[in-house]
């Protein structure tokens, strides 16, 4: 199969956005074979079937890296709460915050976690998602968290998308073991990573280092075991302090930084020899009013690849658009609508750990996206829009 | 017909959202006849049409009533070229600013005009908007003023909204008589505004009071016309700086005062004393990175009534989703979110001078949402969501 007719972002090195102007796609089983301009494509093709784009905008399919999308009930009433004045201490009494959302994760099942989690991973692949990644950490016992991501594995075979599953046991230490973290490693997080790998349900492993949750340290043993299975990491890192989590990120060779709002000069360049991805997550900047923005500046100058993701959470990022995290990352980060873009194609592969996606290239996926807009500015400048025009997702196409 | 079984938001006064659990609604010839609780459905209509909502949440249709929606061109390259480091001066000198979406304006014709703005608008109504106020401004000559407006009134023509068009010829001086501002109300401004409302084509009168377009010594001409042709009136004020608009919005009785970020409370006592509504565009103040918010609590405690709309333009608002207005007039404003739906039902209605929606009662039109939530707050929570189940828009329900 043929798309022609077509303004490619390839999102490869050279052009900006690797634009190919009047450019075509060659698809078959599945794989990208060939791209160019329509009127260098080989004639030994010329017979095969087209579809005319009509000018139409195509972009690698959209990779959302950074996700807690799987989880039971919502925080509408907290929200609502805090507008109306209550303070913190008053929304935990009234069993508010993430006790909330674990007691009704523990509570959903299975089937309740994955039905209430489609339409929300549906509202991503209506914006041309064709990989999602999605944690656990929000059951905080070891059989909510294979649950968890047992859910996670289920949406992708049951949508037309790639999961990779990340393993977030040390996400929150849960009342029942308040004050005593290192007993819930030992406990519950370890275990349950051990068991997740025997299950293989754990792409990557996550923590989350911040004063409210792990210090560096507790979350070392957590990538020590992983390192011992063979499982790349990632940190929830530098997002409300600096703590001194991406440093631990980078030592370990970490796939990611997220957040990183609190990230200086010296982890940037950690990051950039580590080749760890800093992943933004404009949502939740928002979503708490943060002023504190990551060190763009310093990522730039050394070189670090930075993603954009939702952080689609219930608590601080109850966001469902990675279109408007572009126009978030571009109006409150100052991301160009370029690096936006490549925010969730190619630097989103990378930090998934993934080489044959987030690009369009001979050999990687036909994981597409087709926009009815004349430029790639015009994704991360709109707000509130969603473009899409059709959708190609590998083999499904 | 009889809708069922739902969560109702009447948005009428009494208990929060005016909400009726287990109720009932009953529809006859696009009105709404009958709403309560379901159990005391008068047994004369037991044997009429009924639909079973299943527990959703039945709101008034919402009503967006600000926006600069029907235009030409889009501002990505601009948004791009600022996010590059170009100044103010460089993007002006490239075409950009205002300038350049009037030149697409004036350029696009009314085919074209409709045809770029229908996927906006129907981006807005896949979210359950019935009501639609539409601005001309982007003319700035008679016959594009009136261009525009004949656009707005065809989109009413062309899908199931109702639209209310506001001439807004006083939104900023155009290149060819800058400097010279007087003259162009006298040759232009007024000329046209009197030729909208010979054509019906003026619902209301708007002008953009701001250093960088008009003084109130000038708006109040423009608003003098108004009166003498007997059209209400509404006005961009206090957005960018504080200069009196909205005191003099207030003095003519206008519908609103739209924007007021840099209102006071004196400012708020005479919006309470006119009935004028206060209009929160936050998405406005999202997208140039304002610090100065609303004085919400001068207008609580003075009882203004508040809306909340998108400003759906494309150079400072290319929002088109009222839900994620309703977001984050709650996130960066601080609404609650049961102010946020009030703000595009029943507060909208009345900045727009309507009488007949905006609150689910007998005798106003059903016009009508039903979401797939369990809480009107919900509405406000999710950020890039659409939970939109079914819209009732009047006799085409
Ligand atoms: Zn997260
Ligand atoms: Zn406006």
């Amino acid at each position: 199969m043929i798309l022609t007719n077509a303004t490619i972002a390839t999102m490869t090195a050279g052009q900006p956005y690797g634009l190919v102007p009047e450019g075509a796609v060659r698809i078959e089983n599945g794989l990208v074979t060939w791209v160019g301009a329509g009127s260098a494509l080989p004639a030994v093709h010329a017979d095969e079937e087209v579809i005319d784009l009509e000018g139409r905008l195509l972009t690698p399919g959209l990779i959302d890296c950074h996700t807690h999308i799987v989880h039971g009930g919502n925080r509408a009433a907290e929200f609502e709460m805090r507008l109306n004045g209550a303070s913190y201490e008053e929304v935990a009494r009234a069993g508010g915050g993430i006790v909330s959302t674990v007691r009704a994760t523990r509570e959903a099942g299975e089937a309740g976690l994955l039905a209430t989690a489609l339409p929300r991973v549906d509202a991503l692949l209506d914006e041309g998602v064709t990989t999602l990644e999605i944690k656990s950490g929000y059951g905080l016992d070891i059989e909510t968290e294979l649950a968890m991501l047992r859910t996670a594995r289920a949406i992708g075979t049951v949508r037309p998308v790639r999961v990779k599953t990340t393993f977030l046991g040390a996400h929150a230490v849960p009342a029942d073991y308040a004050g005593r973290p290192e007993a819930y490693l030992d406990e519950i997080c370890l275990p349950a990573l051990e068991a997740a790998h025997a299950a293989g349900l754990a792409d990557a492993v996550d923590g989350f280092c911040e004063g409210i949750a792990f210090s560096p340290a507790q979350i070392e043993r957590v990538f020590d075991k992983a390192r011992a299975l063979g499982i790349p990491v990632k940190l929830h890192a530098e997002q409300l302090s600096h703590l001194g989590g991406t440093q631990l990120a980078a030592a370990f060779g970490a796939l990611s930084a997220d957040h990183v709002e609190y990230a200086d000069e010296a982890d940037a360049a950690a990051l950039a020899q580590a080749g760890s991805v800093a992943v933004l997550l404009p949502g939740a900047f928002y979503t708490l009013r943060e002023t504190k923005v990551p060190p763009v500046a310093a990522f730039r100058a050394h070189k670090v690849a930075m993603a954009v993701a939702t952080d689609a959470n219930p608590g601080t990022s109850p966001l469902t658009s990675l279109l408007l995290a572009m126009n978030m990352a571009c109006t409150c980060f100052r991301l160009t609508p370029e690096e936006a873009l490549a925010g969730v194609t190619v630097n989103a592969a990378r930090a998934l750990g993934l080489a044959d996606a987030g690009q369009i290239a001979p050999g990687l996926r036909a994981d597409l996206a087709v926009w009815d807009v004349g430029h790639p500015a015009e994704l991360a400048y709109r707000i509130g829009f969603n473009p899409l025009y059709k959708r190609y997702f590998g083999d499904a196409a």
